[in-house]
């Protein structure tokens, strides 16, 4: 391609631009020959996880047992019998699911051995993030980055950004984080964005009554002194916590005498606490405003900009990266479950009777790593299923929904995460939001068990709908009919000045709300003017009697070409914080002959830093090659570090191996004694070294780090360095 | 540079990494040469605004004014006359002053005349950027960034990264919005960061004090009945608003019975009002939190970290983009005073005692527009100063705020700000805070008059200082000293025990606070138990009588090799929603043959699609080819949009030149039919169109928008297109 015009239109320019564009070839958008390059990998290579025989033997029988209970639930459910009963089927299936799936993370945890306390170590050491404002003793639940974390996690964005934004001609928007209260009173988030909380009665400390209970009755379980019957009560307790309300919490906490966790004093009764911080407004008091616990909301609120941005047309997806806030409780599990968060959502609209998706058949043979609901009660396992099975076997509820999975899939596994330690688990049918079709949440296998990173959900028309009920603002998209339809219309025609006579100050809005009026309702009106000669109008809250002699009901019918529709969304839901914790720890190792060397083996696209720049000592002739080779790195768009410290070379590659820095380039006393200079350039993983003629570095690192060139290339092409020839 | 390693590993690779690394050429990180081209432009060729001859003459006696009212002034103080007599003087100072900057505005907005309605409506109509929350009827003081407006802010905040985090490889945070009291109450938010607000005393509602009486006396100067005293009296007054305290107000809203300015009701006395937003963070309601009013208190409570992460040394640079936060009263100026805005904040940590930079040199000659402290006083307007000679004559503090002042300029001018609507106002004495040594304002003309978009200020070593002493963390640097010194150290030895048996539980805190005390303290104790055997020591505002028998002094001579420092800061500070608007006003033009086609011309660095993809009309037979187009150019990292809608070629021009698309492709009959197919190619300034092969446009696109090549060396490449030689 490159044959067209540039080559040509390069005769006209100056060679200091033919110069340039060398230069350049290759870095930034080199993101798409990455992609491509990771994304083939993985299509075509990727081994995926080989069937572990010696730990399914182990868990065959507790799967037998769910798979069992399932039935039992099936059966119970297709007999309808009581209520009470398939409850406690229900609760006896999630206690055993429980047991599989700790038994099987047990196991499965060998595989990837994380001493998780060494990793926090790492990132505290090297500021790749921290606690917020801790030298005035620190925040809980609010984590600051450092020039580390927040360098991967903006590479993280731009990859995001890349790979939907872009790739999916997203309309991105960018919306205000504080929210006044009827936004999130519409939403739903007002009423149900809520946990219980106990307070200690005496130090007034608060907990989160489901967390404190959970573990005060994990302690009595393993206890010895009580019975086999006790102990499978507890089990059924546990795995029904989430739904329990306030009675039977409490009634939990006086039948298992669960006190304050430290001080062992009372608790008082649970009450709901709403995550939302709040915050006024303005400065009259009386705008109470929230601080947004979710990105989606700004989109909702401007769909209609939007639709029109699109020039009315659906389908189309809307994206917004940003800052998300839960008050939570009591936070724990590091960055897992914070206050302040990035989130990067997308609404994608679709027509509710047509979710089919053009760029589905991309991937119709691409295999996920499904947990389906039924295989959940069932107790298998994850599943690789190819996508078109999964939708034509109505696994997955339909294309787009599967094509996003599939999406965030490759995104997941393009930016570090591994395939093997990752699954999309279906909500059960109880766990779903009422209005949802469908949802899956990709998970990550951490040290904290299984982490919902992203959510994928079908949200039907819920969240339209609601700011349409409470705006009285359409939010519908225009659609043309197949065929135009003929169409019965009826109407009211007013006699404005006897409803101006009668109802005088409250006319007006009485002929505003007439104008609102759907078909079924003007229908409403007609049969009950034509029954009884009037009819009763509400507005507001008042009632008003309308009579024949203020409304003349005019029926015809209609030719009509298009009809208005409440998109249905598909909404992919991404925990920035969480997938850059997942992919810290399982990119986190230990070099084989040393414990304490750690280094995090992060993928180019995402290393906060491309390379690093090591002058071997402080000696000065070193110093003129360490500032060019930083001029020119800069200069291709390489992000980099120079470690002019005092510290061994030894000591420093250390340093940068902690930081993900994939690539290291030493000036030594052969750059400075020998004619080409060259400089030694390291991989990280490996830890091998070639000899590279510093002139040649720059393109070299950012071929290497773009995915242009394998190190294996590099290798066979440059003689691999051992130690340097001259010294000082 | 090519010639070394890239083309010999490509023997290596295969054909489909050659053809992408062919095809990603010049893209994406081609940012760096589209700055070298820019800046070269700017500091080789840029016509620096030619003196308006015409204008000088209209001002040329209201300078004069202005500078004998300065002379007088600087007599005064030299000659040391009485407090309210130099008042009297500087507030006539500041009038004449405000003559003059008026006068000036008046005549040189000529020259940019923008009708701002028309700009409005192209923001509002094409979604750049719109009030939230509107279907709700919005909330004053809150934009969502649309599509077109979040693409050209990420573009400007990627430009920014690159241009300051790259090249000056500062370190980059991103750090919590929520911040606790303690915080804000040492870096005098708690107390500072407040407005004079005044209530309607029936309606409640709020006003700002300074803008109401500002309006109402703007009204009273302006009306026919008042006298030349009494406006001279009030144009004083207007000129001395900024610093007025709550009684000083209230007595103006009583003297020119000034009321709520739609009810005409009475007001309240001014009260302070503190523009943060407040918060509780946790469910205890015991942890009061407010939502950041700057980014920058993230980075110096960080400060040891990173610190730590320079390996210790100075001088070192951090940044942080983020969001910050201000309650403004009663916000107005559309996107220029809200309440939620997104800031890019640089703290570059410096020796105080050596502000030197070493990259000075490479901006020494460089001429910026300053707009001294001193020329305000003289009435001259900003002079063309390069800044050595701005270092050497002490106009500017140091070099290194002299070098990002540079920065600054060029990166504005960069982004697409007008250097003749550019200029830097330093702070007068009496507006800068008693911590900042110097202070320079970028700021940019608009229609709202000269708008503060850069603040960089050196601001000394306050900040530290203050989270020092409220933390009693020390928040230092270690720096080595030319030679090793002698220095006499005195120290308190303590007699622990006795100490415990005289104080017992407050023992603890009085041991720790020992630990604390400085040098000088420690000689004050020696003083005082010499002179008097004892010493009264405060612990947390308790008292505590310390005795000889408690202490025991020694003193000895040490050689020490390094010093603590406290380092001064120096603070670049951007506001990017400020910049942006910025940039909309100064390339917002009409069509010069009708008036109703506006447009954006925004440098492609920043527009937020670089390209558009148009089919001429419906017709099936042209989808190939733009889908076809759409994948070659994500492929190659172009942004574009296509635009398939119904309208007429000419309509959808108009509209992509709204929104600031700066290349457009249109397929045609001639693209279907000819062989090879060709299409047209766009400009957006120009509107001259050119023929091109489909083959080659994805890379002409990718170089044009670069900077690789430019568009008149496009024009004479290849054929003007006037119109289509085939049709269906």
């Amino acid at each position: 391609m490159l044959t067209g015009v540039c080559t040509r239109v390069a005769i006209h320019i100056s060679s200091a631009a033919d110069y340039f564009r060398q230069t350049i070839a290759a870095t930034g958008h080199a993101y798409h020959r990455w992609c491509s390059v990771i994304l083939d990998s993985y299509l075509n290579k990727y081994p995926l996880s080989a069937k572990m025989i010696d730990v399914e033997k182990v868990l065959a029988p507790l799967r037998a047992d769910v798979q069992a209970q399932g039935d039992i639930v099936r059966r119970l459910k297709s007999e309808k019998a009581n209520d009470v009963e398939i409850k406690r089927a229900v609760a006896e299936l999630k206690a055993k699911k429980k047991l599989l799936e700790e038994k099987e993370l047990e196991l499965t945890k060998k595989d990837h051995k994380i001493d998780r306390a060494k990793l926090e170590d790492l990132l505290k050491q090297r500021f790749v993030y921290d606690q917020s404002f801790s030298i005035y003793g620190g925040v809980q639940g609010l984590y600051d980055y450092g020039p580390t974390g927040c360098a991967i996690k903006a590479n993280l964005l731009a990859a995001w950004r890349q790979f939907f934004v872009l790739e999916e001609q997203l309309l991105e928007v960018d919306c205000s984080m504080l929210t006044p209260e009827c936004v999130l009173k519409a939403s739903g988030h007002l009423e149900r964005f809520t946990d219980y909380m106990v307070r200690d009665v005496i130090t007034g400390e608060c907990f989160r009554a489901d967390h404190l209970i959970e573990s005060a009755l994990e302690a009595i379980r393993i206890s010895k002194h009580i019975s086999e019957a006790e102990r499978s009560e507890i089990d059924k307790t546990l795995s029904q916590l989430e739904g329990y309300g306030a009675d039977a919490l409490e009634e939990l906490i006086a039948r298992y005498s669960i006190k304050s966790p430290i001080t062992k004093n009372d608790l008082t009764p649970p009450q709901k606490f709403n995550l939302m911080f709040s915050t006024s407004i303005g400065p009259t008091g009386q705008c109470q405003g929230f601080l947004r616990p979710e990105t989606a909301q700004g989109i909702f609120v401007n769909f209609q900009r939007l639709l029109q941005f699109n020039q009315g047309r659906l389908p189309f997806g809307a994206a917004q990266i940003g800052s998300a806030f839960r008050n939570e409780i009591s936070p724990r599990s590091g960055v897992i479950r914070v206050r302040e968060f990035t989130m990067a959502e997308i609404e994608y609209f679709v027509d509710p009777k047509d979710k089919s998706h053009p760029k589905f058949a991309q991937y119709a043979d691409l295999k996920l790593p499904l947990f389906s609901a039924c295989d959940q009660m069932d107790g298998k396992s994850a599943q690789e299923i190819s996508l078109k099975d999964a939708i034509e076997r109505g696994i997955i509820a339909n294309e787009t929904l599967g094509y996003f999975m599939a999406r965030i899939f490759l995104f997941l596994y393009m930016v570090g995460v591994k395939p093997d330690r990752c699954r999309f688990r279906q909500h059960m049918k109880n766990e779903m939001a009422h209005y949802a079709r469908d949802c899956w949440d990709a998970e990550c296998l951490t040290t904290y068990g299984w982490i919902e990173c992203v959510g994928c959900a079908d949200r039907s028309c819920y969240d339209l709908t609601q700011h349409q009920e409470a705006t009285g603002v359409r939010l519908v998209a225009v659609k043309p009919l197949p065929e135009p339809v003929t169409v019965h219309d009826v109407k009211c025609v007013l006699n404005k000045a006897k409803i101006g006579r009668t109802y005088r100050g409250e006319a007006a809005q009485i002929l505003n709300s007439f104008e609102k009026l759907s078909h079924d309702e003007n229908l409403k009106i007609k049969e009950s003017l034509t029954k009884s000669g009037k009819y009763t109008l509400s507005v507001n809250g008042s009632q008003f009697e309308i009579t024949t002699d203020m409304v003349t009901i005019r029926e015809e019918d209609v030719r009509v070409h298009v009809e208005e529709v409440v998109p249905s969304v598909i909404e992919p839901s991404f925990g920035i914080g969480r997938i850059m914790y997942a992919i810290l720890e399982q990119n986190f190792h230990t070099r084989e002959n040393d414990e304490q060397r750690t280094f995090l083996s992060l993928p180019p696209i995402i290393a906060p830093y491309k390379c690093s720049v090591l002058p071997l000592s402080s000696h000065p002739d070193f110093v003129p090659f360490v500032r060019n080779l930083s001029k020119h790195l800069t200069r291709v768009g390489i992000s980099h570090r120079v470690d002019e410290s005092g510290g061994s070379i030894g000591r420093r590659y250390a340093r940068t191996d902690q930081i993900a820095i994939p690539y290291g380039i030493t000036v030594d006393f052969d750059t400075v004694n020998r004619k080409p200079p060259s400089a030694s350039l390291r991989e990280r993983d490996t830890m091998k070294q070639i000899r590279v003629p510093i002139e040649d570095l720059p393109d070299l690192v950012s071929d290497l780090t773009n995915g242009i060139v394998t190190w294996s290339e590099a290798l066979a092409h440059y003689p691999l360095f051992e130690q340097q020839e001259t010294s000082r």
